[in-house]
């Protein structure tokens, strides 16, 4: 496992290059003072070649084996789809390289326990990417519930709203796990983070606002309650049609206050006409989540370099699948199921 | 049955002075000005003196017989215990009175389809209470719903919060049905009036804040999840430990917009101090809905003396509560109960 | 000088049934529990005969003096226009009637100053109207300022913005003395309240919305700065065009924080469509002050009853006028002007 | 004059390496992928170092001379103190260096109009810094006042609030030019970017929160009105004591609406506890505008590459100056000052 101390830079292999992986690889390359983006994977050339240029990094490979066996790369940030994690997991683990891989783990219990094993076994540094953990309102909620600001905290109460559909090829719950895994694994574990760990799960759903999800055997909206073994509760709603913007809320009920994170409005403008006063809302993910994923990765990097265990483990990955493989089966029998 | 048009007040007797039987008092003597507080009816000789002196009402007895069946009383207007809403009905519709009875309309489904066999067979016209129905933001959005201007309602979202618990005694579920019963049948009420019949509930609780509630069997928080006859999808939170004030929102998720009910500032100040922004919050429910109350009351008097129908019928009171019902039975269970 | 205590209520005269003269009406007769409707008095007999049915008023007249003058009358509320406030004023001192007058005292600082010693030399109860002082928010911000909440206020910024402009009649400065007189007396008023007395002003105005305001010699925004006796500084905005509502905002900022008075939103409820979040405006004065004008008559009727002093006398008025002609002039000479 | 097209990144030259130069460096380091960050100067050997060995900078001096003369260098940017700022003009135009100077360009109104002189005789690009117009609110404002959203902007009305005093030091007027120049001439600039030019103005102000300010001859409040050449009208305020946070609040009236531009919330958490609803707030000028800086350099860069012109030229700070230097004087005369 690497180990380094103070003022030497990690060496990071970027794996993926879609959407969130350029993200990263800027992230990387200009935004994480003790990282450098050293080598890039991707299975397209141009996106490559792309990044490679922008970036001045010294390796870039369509094979990530390549990158992951370089010498001159002290770990790996896997971006790639949820079905390769398993594998790249694995080579990178027995490379002794260490691993940052994002949300989710797998949307197979077997898959995801095979990477546990991996982990567990290589003794790799492993963090798995929940970037809202990162995010500065629920990292201020989590601090304020420690500092007692509102007591025991005893519901657990979240809401993710897209402003628009996914695709259906995405949505296809063969390889999104669909909508409960895909956009709820977010929500459940905030749930574990902030409440502890969950018993049994209820829930309903249904497609209520784009058939062509439905096609292909997605739902587009879900409510999932919660009960947790300690006997608090929780419930998160799910939906494709937010329309509005991006909006993703969650409340803590405490036993003598409330927090609540998130928001509404986008740009500092307020735009004010006859009986109507209106502001913009906030577009995607991105626009909401964007700084946390750069302190996420930061994180990750400083972890590695000092030596420190990471914040979200392969466990916490295994035990927040195994919330929504539950609530998924709830959903479609209409019984409580045990996680 | 009463049948008035045009000018003349309708002559009202008040059965029941607690809490909310006194600000009804104080709204038909003084706030409604088609009514006329003709007769105050309650077991307490004081609370009888005291109303009728500050409103010189023209009869008071410790009897609601008596004044049911004064000559000049055209309505009655029921606020006396749930348990005792089926007796005081029933005399009053014997007597040929128009009717408004406070909701719930009972807590047992005997007594609630007795009401309604009693309703019936009389022709009297009655009306139920269910207060968030007239209250402006909630009038507002039923209005731009109407209007599409979130097209189709698909989840319903209703979050009730109480500042502090109830006592022991209230809480008792033999009186008060219990949390769901008690306090989620508004949520219930606004759920059919925006979103049409439910077909099934699921339900989760617990005792988390307030132990007393426990020992007398009730529960403290409560999250239910509906389905409706129509596929679309609904989710009701109830707490006693709202603690920060009394919060009730409601969202309306439609295919191309969403409406949001509610509010959280009693005061127009805000208080701005080192890293601090701050405002008071909703003191309790007469500061929320005392205007719907009042509002509510006048709609009454209004349909009897126009001849019109009532909004909330006897009907829609066997309806609730058969979803409440439900919904407590699923808490118990576990299970998916239909409604 | 009527003086009375405990348990009777007060009679109380009504002079001018105008807009607000009618909501005092109802106020008086209604929901103000220590005061009583005792007679109304108007130029227009419909007006009188609209408010003596609704309300079951005993006595009425055309001739102000015919009320005042009535034995059953212990007190009047002058709503006349504002050039007879004197008049009246002086007829119902001579009667030993107590004496509750609409802002502005005046807007002749000669009538002011003739009005000023009629109530001194009759010795007459006289209290002053400006409702902002009854308003909860204002109310508030008072305590928390003297709770020391913010420290020491240094800086006092308020803003009024109506939502259309008055007709050109109304706006005459010759019989409203113009929109820094009309509409900044309000400012002002909460100015003295809150900070003392003013020493300069300095102003700047114009016609920039509506051509028709000019046309009578009006203006239709003004910006005036004040510096008061003690140092400290204070600015108000008056604009006839806020278009998006009713819009009276209030900041003191203090030496430890600062307190915001004020609010847009009328109806509970937010809109939310496509990049979007719009809620509805407050409509006018009467849905933002109304329950202020209640508190204040009712504030009236019970300081008479106990014999305590007016919190806004005739020596305010006098003086909250110096502040306004003076601010006139600055803004018509460019000039630094002393109040 | 520099002149490029296309492709190839602006070499840049960064003089000053205070508080606002660090986070230039990194900008033009790291997040301004147009630009290359060829060469700093500063009078810290030690501030020169930290830098240099951070972003690689190949070239650093002591004497700012020598890296406007370098050959490697396209164009200097300038964030020295202000009385610096025409002699490094001078010297970059001379070397025929593209030119982006931070705000002021001087505080006094000769040396103003002598980098008038240089930047005109020389013909090089010169580049004025206000950051505020690069702010997404006031961007998103101007667009919607050029669509027509609010009809004409008839009041412009601008409020800054420091969190905190600067050190009598810094406040000394002889260097920074006191309040009204040092904070206000954002609000102008804003002022003359959204409404045109300034006529007239007046001013009050004093100190009233902090007497160490006050020893150094400067002041720690100010109200200055502004009457623009067109009849409109202005109003900016100025406090040192914002004490809750750093507050930037602008009002654009119009004759058929209003913009409001900016924020209290820097975090996105409310804590709500019994009876209080609260959050935080911007802590200063760098949460609140650092995108800002970052886009108005890019801007600059683009501009330079890309042969456009600069938005905010010399003749912008010689007018939005006469603004401030004439609140000033009005200020300390209490009379209205020409522009």
């Amino acid at each position: 496992v690497v180990q380094k101390t103070g003022a030497s830079k990690l060496n990071v292999g970027l794996i993926g290059l879609g959407r969130l992986g350029r993200v990263y690889a800027r992230d990387l390359a200009t935004r994480i003072p003790c990282a450098r983006l050293a080598a890039v994977a991707d299975l397209s050339q141009p996106a490559l070649d792309a990044v490679t240029r922008e970036f001045d990094v010294p390796l870039s490979s369509v094979d990530p084996e390549r990158i992951i066996n370089d010498r001159s790369v002290d770990a790996v940030v896997i971006v790639t789809p949820t079905d390769t994690h398993g594998a790249v997991t694995k080579a990178a683990a027995a490379a002794g390289k260490a691993i940052f891989c994002e949300k989710p783990l797998s949307i197979s219990m077997e898959d995801a326990l095979e990477m546990k094993r991996t982990v567990e076994s290589s003794g790799a540094f492993f963090q798995l990417g929940f970037m809202r953990r990162f995010d500065r309102g629920y990292v201020a909620a989590k601090a304020r519930l420690s500092d007692g600001a509102i007591g025991d905290a005893v519901v657990f109460k979240s809401s993710s709203r897209d402003p628009y559909p996914p695709t259906p090829e995405y949505a296809n719950p063969k390889t999104s796990g669909g909508l409960i895994i895909d956009m709820g694994i977010h929500d459940f574990d905030l749930a574990r983070w902030f409440m502890g760990e969950v018993d049994t799960v209820q829930a309903v759903g249904g497609v209520l606002a784009y058939p062509q999800l439905g096609a292909v055997g997605d739902i587009d909206n879900a409510i999932i309650t919660l009960k947790f073994k300690s006997g608090r509760l929780g419930v998160v709603d799910l939906t494709r049609n937010g329309i509005y913007g991006y909006d993703i809320m969650t409340d803590l009920l405490g036993t003598s206050g409330t927090l609540r994170v998130g928001y509404l409005r986008e740009t500092p403008l307020m735009v004010m006409t006859k009986g109507n006063v209106a502001h913009d809302t906030v577009p995607f993910f991105m626009e909401r989540f964007g700084e946390a994923y750069t302190a996420q990765l930061e994180n990750f990097a400083q972890n590695v370099l000092q030596g420190r265990k990471p914040p979200i483990t392969v466990d916490d990955g295994v035990e927040v699948l195994k919330i929504a493989i539950a609530a998924t089966r709830a959903r479609e029998t209409g019984q409580t199921v045990g996680v």
